[in-house]
């Protein structure tokens, strides 16, 4: 089985090792002491500021998102959701549901989100603004630098979905200002489902988190932060996720810290999509996320070229939904591949297009 | 490392065999087969009728209770709360964040729930009742025939969290008339932590839930049903451990189903409590589950023992917090425990006091 899926995907050796241990009892010293070290690597990765909060929730990354927004926003807001495809929209959907107000830049399948989108809502008094950076369902990569501009000349809040993009793509959180970045435990880090991380600006903890009372439990980022002072969790976490992690962590960090992992993903997704000269596929005009290329298919024949992998080699691609699984799939490049991973994925397309 | 914890619980060599194992894409027909017969499988050993709907929810035990308080309850209910200890305390905590109406019959440590207490409520216009079958944090079982007549008598929606009992003591979701059965993966099930269940009855369903608009995305139980019926879920689930779910359950069905389970619990636990007469340490007068045993240290040195059998032996007993920890542990008994085990425990008991 080889997966180019985008959650989950192709683990490494060394976290089956971790995965098959008997899960310990957690409320110790030395579970603490896991939780503070994967916290301290993790702001190290997300160039975050030291005073910044981690958030360990166990949940999917919708969960974060909808934790994220129950958490920092409310009536009084006025947020802008960049809708680019069905995880921006998910942002809008959920900003619906809570009612905090908001408006939704649209972007047609397609294209690219450009500075005169953004600036159309320039001091228009938007207190946050939303984004999945990479939009995963169609692999688009937004300027994370044109947006923080944005929100530091609006005064506005600034979240980042880059739970595809979080070790794929360059991020700082400090320089850019971030106020949550949330990702998953399945996708960069290359581990099972069911483990979330939204790290917090100072700013957003102390202006929109601290001594606000709790609109739900489980997900009350106050008392994730009051327990994790010392390293722990209000209600049991996903244990085994959690060692996975410290193990992932300090692979990427004996490997050369998160600049050197990035570095890696741009040259895994820059030499498949070179390769694609070989084949009629083609790839689209926005910029695009080192952890996914969308392919088109010009006969319309994408998902039978997905089911045909599937059961012919055992290899697994992103099928799209809706009116673009004829079109278009997607191929991941997160987790454990190399350049003889994409030689193989090239030649297997050759062969079955 | 030998766990006689309450979650996560000692583990089963299978269950290891499946966690090392490469997680799989679950997008697939192949996975919704796997949920698919773990939904089977779980009605039938909850004893649950054939319209019961399951809910598979990637958080904690406590985010089941919520996601149970969100979605069946509203601010034009009166709920009967069984306090009997932090569990029992932590659903009326969540009635309160609800703004769901609600009294607590509050139970003093040590006093078992009598009949009496809970029929001061009767024919009071309450509208449901939630209890922790197994209060956890004591022991206490609490009499399930008795709150299911009371239920039936006053038309109540009957919500049991049975996390720490399913599987442990005997429940019979359709007879008992139980609306809502709440459990988790690191309980008896001895899996990892990170997957919570809820299996509702038709008239819940019915009544409470469908056609209801969603308080929440990701604890929204009519999306996790409406995708549920092909074997999916709404959002990523904790895929691997949807596996380790499915090797279980087989291991139960084949090894005699939920009865043989049930009465080899029963017959761990009742070999344990006879052999306390070894030492001097005492059981509670209350009713208790077959899940776990609370003990009282009559020299005040429970909290010491605790840790000298994790320094000393690697031997995990369950401290408890406050005031109680000096005074007394639980020693839980689900997950791979043998009479050998207890005798082990014993002699080390009878060595550190």
């Amino acid at each position: 089985m080889k997966l180019f899926t985008l959650g989950p995907v192709e683990m490494y050796d060394h976290t089956f090792e971790v995965a098959k241990q008997p899960v310990p009892y957690f409320r110790t010293p030395e579970f603490s002491a896991v939780v503070l070290e994967c916290e301290k690597l993790l702001k190290k990765f997300a160039k975050a500021e030291d005073e910044a909060k981690t958030v360990f929730l166990t949940c999917s990354g919708t969960g974060a998102m909808e934790a994220t927004v129950i958490n920092c926003f409310d009536e009084k807001d006025k947020l802008l959701v960049i809708d680019g495809g069905s995880f921006g929209h998910r942002f809008a959907q959920l900003c619906e549901i809570h009612g905090v107000p908001h408006d939704v830049i649209k972007l047609p399948y397609g294209t690219a989100l450009k500075k005169e989108d953004v600036y159309a809502y320039d001091g228009k008094g938007y207190t946050g603004l939303l984004v999945n950076i990479d939009e995963t369902s169609t692999g688009q990569l937004y300027d994370a630098k044109m947006l923080s501009e944005f929100c530091k000349k609006n005064g506005m809040i600034f979240v980042v979905d880059a739970i595809s993009s979080f070790l794929a793509d360059p991020i700082n959180m400090a320089e850019l200002g971030i106020d949550a970045l949330i990702f998953s435990s399945q996708k960069s880090l290359a581990l099972a489902p069911g483990l979330s991380v939204v790290i917090l600006s100072k700013k957003m903890y102390e202006t929109r988190v601290q001594g606000k009372p709790a609109k739900m439990m489980y997900f009350d980022f106050n008392s994730h932060i009051d327990n994790g002072k010392r390293g722990q969790t209000p209600f049991t976490p996903a244990v085994r996720l959690i060692y996975e992690l410290q193990d992932m962590l300090r692979h990427i960090d004996a490997e050369g810290g998160v600049d050197a992992r990035v570095e890696h993903m741009k040259q895994v997704a820059a030499d498949f999509r070179a390769r694609l000269a070989e084949t009629k596929l083609s790839l689209p005009e926005y910029p695009i996320s080192n952890a996914v290329t969308p392919l088109y298919f010009p006969d319309g024949n994408a998902y039978e070229v997905y089911e045909t992998l599937k059961r012919e080699y055992d290899v697994f691609v992103t099928p799209n939904g809706g009116e673009l699984s004829k079109t278009v799939i997607r191929v991941g490049h997160l987790g454990n591949h190399s350049i003889e991973d994409n030689k193989m994925l090239i030649e297997l397309f050759k062969k079955v297009l």
